[in-house]
């Protein structure tokens, strides 16, 4: 497995495009949306936020990703999120697909439809209309397409974020290229987590659903930047079969090898969404290992990586270990405290700060130095078992409480 | 029902003290030993933190409360949480009950321990003791005694915490008194809410303890101030029967009349708490009505008072309706997100934001001068029943940030 230039545009058969439609207010230059368009019909697995509250793409795509064995493209918008807005806010998604279906030609049930931005204002359709006629004639299968695309779904994300892959099923090139945007909340409405990977492997609708559904737990369900489910979250996995390679229908080798590929895109995209959240000055890693069970691992660093305390403290560079040792105390995971060895780690070096529940012997000024790194790990050794998991998230800063509080006006 | 002056000594038969010890670190003048004495033996019940990590005190409580029918007194000391401290704690707890035990004639399995602060510090056992005596030295009867208790249980409060009420049982007078200290964490290794409640009422243990029990539902259970579960986390409730009322033993009148002054003291001390929370510069209610079941509320109540992106709206007076509704949406709990109506109420008025789940016809500056106020409240109605709950937090502020970032040296 290599990886390889670009995003989304990276696998053979996808063309991409992102431009300024004029949906984000106030800026003048940000791009607001973007389209992503295969050649081939692709077959297409998706995960969805769990909030009861889903905006209205969310609700499209759910149906769309059952029912239709012939995706051909996603359009997408940022700036204005189409959650809260009724009847009025489903009809509008559906006219994104409809006109994204008459410029490319092909129907309505073959369109992924995404939205970030805003919560409770309905999309501005003669922009978003014109925007989706301009995409079409900039679709583009360079790696520029996917990055422009990559741009154009950013809210308060600092970098774009985009990684590819390549890697052989026998004689047979296959490549995965994936783009996200971060839980962006710097206008007070926005938020979301907006994933699309595509590839051009052959693969079962089945086996591609299962893929993702497996990958997903160790990767997007452990990022968390501040701990709000939202109401517009969305991973999309399209396959168009293009590198050719014979078809996966069952858990072989070939198999086991493209999960390796999805698993490298999804966790550097994970570990990207977390170290650019919101006001982040660190990405901050919890890895749990000697748990009894993997599930009992992914529960206690979720705990400890969304714990404001611990999160407050890393901006700090405190080893602040006394509130590590509480948030995996109330995470409702069963262990023992008085076997719990902490350790930080980070490129500075590597540090036990807890031995079996209790201060090691470590020098402050030492931890400080690891923590002060801008990717830092904590490392919960529950001596219990061999199963372990790791959750990425980021420090909370004074730059996040003054994104969140900023008025609207 | 009176409200009268006072805290833990209003009730007759109380004597309290707090002093300085030496134990905080820094501070020349704070305050950091207090002590609670009852002339007459008192049965007593607790409620206890759910954190796995149990500090050393709460172990020794959760025995003492459970297994003795005679509790005179309690002694709390502030600096030191004495949590994660192994065996070695455990008997340095022990050794301050026997302290007390001596210095007052009485025996150790009559006597309540609490500490707060430092978690995986040891406590130091020469200023403790030396402070056990001076304590029992100065037990005083007056106000001012439970008023020095009050300020030696505080860290990082801005102010004391205390509240008493009296009621009429028959001809009978009761009092019932108590203070708490809010969740403290200036120095970035304290935690902990403390509650303690004294009463003079005639009352078997089994109907205190379950009056403590279903009562910290609604009142201690339901508060914030950042989701994290401390270590230390205790609610004493004492009765040492001096009202001489007649002794209750069923659920009849006078039973409720004494729940009802419980729940008005509790209220209070939590309503305190959450508005005194660290860094905050409001008091955040979220009343939850119109909900299925009181379980259901709570939940719902509790997940949007602990959204930081929620409380971080609220630090800035913007009526961000779409995060209430976004926590109301991943709490679990199961509703209807197109029937939900939400107004925002304080001193300046009440508003309607949200009807039917979608943005009502509001302005904006209206909204942010409710918002304005030092105490707000969001109600949220559910529109399926009749129940409701009612959960307290504040405000995420750059000083909670400032707070719990500072680094320990």
């Amino acid at each position: 497995m290599d990886k390889i230039n670009g995003g989304v545009t990276a696998p053979k058969g996808f063309q991409a495009a992102g431009l300024r439609a004029g949906i984000k207010e106030g800026s003048t230059d940000k791009k607001d949306m973007a389209m992503i368009y295969s050649e081939a019909p692709c077959v297409a697995a998706g995960t969805f936020t769990t909030n009861q509250v889903k905006a209205a793409p969310v609700k499209w795509d759910m149906h769309i990703v059952d029912s239709s064995n012939a995706v051909h493209a996603v359009i997408c918008n940022s700036g204005v999120a189409n959650a809260c807005t009724g009847q009025k806010g489903m009809q509008y998604c559906e006219n994104m697909a409809e006109v994204t279906a008459d410029t490319l030609n092909i129907e309505k049930k073959q369109i992924l439809v995404a939205s970030t931005g805003v919560i409770g204002a309905q999309l501005p359709m003669d922009k978003i209309t014109e925007g989706i006629k301009m995409l079409s004639s900039n679709l583009n299968a360079d790696l520029s397409g996917g990055h422009d695309a990559a741009l154009a779904i950013m809210t308060t994300d600092t970098v774009p974020k985009e990684i590819a892959y390549s890697f052989k099923i026998g004689d047979h090139t296959v490549r995965i290229g994936g783009m996200c945007k971060g839980s962006g909340m710097i206008h007070p409405n926005m938020c979301t987590m907006l994933g699309f990977v595509m590839t051009d492997v052959n693969i079962s609708k089945e086996l591609l659903t299962e893929a993702l559904k497996e990958d997903i737990k160790d990767t997007f369900n452990m990022v968390s930047v501040d701990g709000d489910t939202s109401t517009n979250d969305t991973v999309l996995l399209l396959a168009n079969g293009m590198a050719e390679n014979p078809k996966i229908t069952e858990k072989n080798e070939d198999y086991y090898e493209f999960v390796k590929a999805l698993h490298a895109v999804n966790e550097f995209l994970c570990k990207k969404i977390a170290g650019d959240g919101e006001g982040a000055t660190a990405l901050f890693e919890v890895k749990v290992i000697g748990a009894k069970s993997k599930e009992q691992a992914a529960v206690l660093a979720k705990s400890v990586v969304t714990s404001s305390l611990t999160k407050a403290a890393i901006y700090g560079h405190d080893a602040n270990w006394g509130r590590i040792l509480c948030a995996l105390g109330y995470s409702k995971a069963e262990f023992n405290p008085d076997l719990v060895d902490i350790y930080f780690e980070s490129k500075a070096g590597r540090l036990k700060i807890v031995e079996n529940g209790m201060a090691a012997d470590y020098s402050e000024e030492r931890a400080t130095e690891i923590l002060s790194e801008d990717e830092v790990t904590a490392v919960c050794d529950m001596k219990m078992g061999e199963c372990s998991a790791t959750a990425w998230g980021c420090d909370l800063t004074h730059e996040y409480v003054s994104i969140n509080a900023d008025y609207r006006s």
